[in-house]
């Protein structure tokens, strides 16, 4: 093997196929990049086994080949080289040298021949969607997923076609974030991604109106960004039937301004940290909202005010949840619905009608204050 | 107690105080922050007894008194409270009430009697430098203490007024850094700062040409900031005679560009990781300098133009120290000095004659490549 590339190049497709590899393998060969040189480019590999990340760079091909090199050692030798042409070249003794120009580095190779092959995916059926706004929608979802393995399902990130729309779900048991987009695509499909994988698919999507092209296959997703290709396994079962869960009617109704709200409830949240149950009370009265703490550590009262439509209420949460979503809506104005002070509580944008957020409540004995 | 005074002066008195709260105290008293209101102003401390900070803030103070908070709960509260005036007053059942527009919050307080006292210290022996100078003199330095407690007084470093210089010394049993600059001052002083404390210092210190006045008594030092004062207790014990250490002959000098020769030791010290030897070595050349390293990961080679005076040489280091001193100096072009391959080498910059960096080699066998 032997080729030249440009150094900033080569820095970057070795930066996203490091997302995937974790160093949990037992395979030592998980813990290299293989790299593969033909056809005037080189492709990079990190994976996993649960996420693979392919990375094609241009490069001058002199000799073909393949190798399996160190992720860490080959990739801080690479950043630390000048901003200038590499050579890597195979070396005696299982070795390969890389040069830039005078700085030279030999390091010990992997068989490139042990290296698991990813799953072979024909992009036949595919769709597009722009990475800011699938991105985005990541974003929006995945904090929302279950964090212990009870129920593997809720790990993962439904990625659901129905209706012309694509839809992102994540709920724990505690809450549900639903957010949807309109695709110009007729299919219907059902797919859960594992909660990790996805938030490294998210850091290698750009804030670009460039499109990604995303295949699905029975346990496979394919997200195709041109030069950069991400395989992530999917998860077995059936997700939850989210949409019986997300009540549609509601009694009362406030529109408060986000940040605000969220201002409130981190500062009331500071006295609530005590045994973790970040109790928060909420009492809704015309024209204001009234939230308080109360614990060892101290009292908070905090004073917002909001359009109610309906009837006051008093309502208690996990602070945790609200501020979780309200961080990541990014309207200026938000809704609350509410049907009871122990049914759910779903907060909605103002404006756009793109995403849905459902917290359950915590039951609090009745009292006067 | 009670006084209204704006969140922002607040909050930074506070951030400044809670560089001396270390949460390692085994008084409780010491987690909080004490707050002394009177006389058109706030006094707040924070302290761990082997370095205490006061900050002063104006208020309109309407009722004396003094509490201690808790320095997380308190730092939080106000920290998320919007950029307003804050009332805080005391309350019943031993509480303070802390209230900014519609934000109320509660919390306990200790009892300020039970908080020991700073050191009195009569500022009559001043002497004045710029806090941007000092603060780079500080970090010149810091990096260099001895990290074991083995000689309890290496931990420290060496403040020295002699000769109208200030003299910054810090040494470990590996390396030497020393600063000085001249001050108008003909006292002749001898003092060992804890490295732990000065770090704390060099934070609070700002890139600004004003002062900071300096008074040292037998057990403390005491900076002047102004609006903040910090006190550090001395190390006890004799300073090493480093002047005798450091070289002042040699044989051979090299003249090199300090980002490039940096560059070049950080790629070949990639492959010298291996039992945290860290060695790398340098072959000096008429007009170039190779550095090698080689362990089982790999073999590095680097190349860099140099000038030379002298006869060539070969020693070795560990990169660890060349690099720490490389990364923190900052001239453009540096100057090695070496006396043989087994002697100490001191590094300066090319133009300013206010540093001096003294580095063991390690001893190596002599070979041929």
């Amino acid at each position: 093997m032997k080729f030249i590339c440009e150094k900033s190049m080569l820095q970057e497709a070795i930066s996203n196929v490091q997302k995937a590899i974790t160093g949990k393998s037992t395979m030592p060969v998980l813990q290299g990049i293989l790299l593969d040189a033909r056809n005037g480019e080189v492709t990079l590999i990190g994976s996993d086994i649960d996420l693979s990340i392919e990375a094609k760079i241009t490069a001058d091909v002199m000799e073909d080949g393949s190798v399996v090199l160190d992720s860490k050692l080959f990739g801080e030798i690479i950043r630390k080289l000048p901003n200038s042409a590499v050579e890597i070249s195979s070396d005696e003794n299982n070795s390969i040298k890389i040069v830039c120009q005078k700085s030279y580095a030999t390091i010990i190779h992997m068989d490139s021949e042990d290296y698991p092959s990813l799953p072979d995916i024909i992009e036949n059926m595919v769709f597009s969607i722009s990475q800011k706004l699938l991105k985005n929608m990541m974003k929006g979802t995945i904090f929302a997923v279950a964090q212990d393995e009870t129920r593997p399902i809720l790990t993962g990130v439904l990625f659901e076609i129905k209706n012309k729309k694509l839809n992102l779900v994540a709920l724990d048991g505690y809450r549900v974030a639903f957010r949807s987009e309109p695709v110009d695509n007729d299919s219907s499909i059902n797919a859960v991604i594992p909660g990790k994988t996805l938030s490294e698919v998210s850091k290698i999507l750009e804030e670009t109106d460039e499109v990604v092209n995303i295949t699905f296959t029975p346990n496979h997703i394919l997200f195709n960004l041109g030069k950069t290709k991400v395989i992530s396994r999917l998860l077995e079962g059936e997700f939850i039937k989210y949409s019986s869960i997300i009540p549609e009617e509601y009694n009362l109704k406030i529109t408060a301004k986000r940040s605000e709200l969220l201002n409130c409830i981190e500062r009331a949240s500071l006295m609530a940290k005590e045994g973790n149950t970040n109790l928060v009370k909420f009492n809704i009265e015309e024209d204001n909202m009234i939230i308080t703490s109360n614990s060892q550590l101290g009292k908070a009262r905090e004073e917002i005010n909001i359009i109610l439509q309906g009837e006051p209420l008093q309502i208690a949460f996990n602070s945790k949840y609200l501020i979780e979503l309200l961080k990541i809506m990014d309207e200026e104005e938000i809704v609350m619905e509410f049907s009871s002070g122990v049914n759910p509580c779903v907060v909605r944008n103002k404006e756009k009608d793109n995403c849905t957020y459902m917290v359950l409540p915590v039951r609090i004995r009745a009292t006067n204050n």
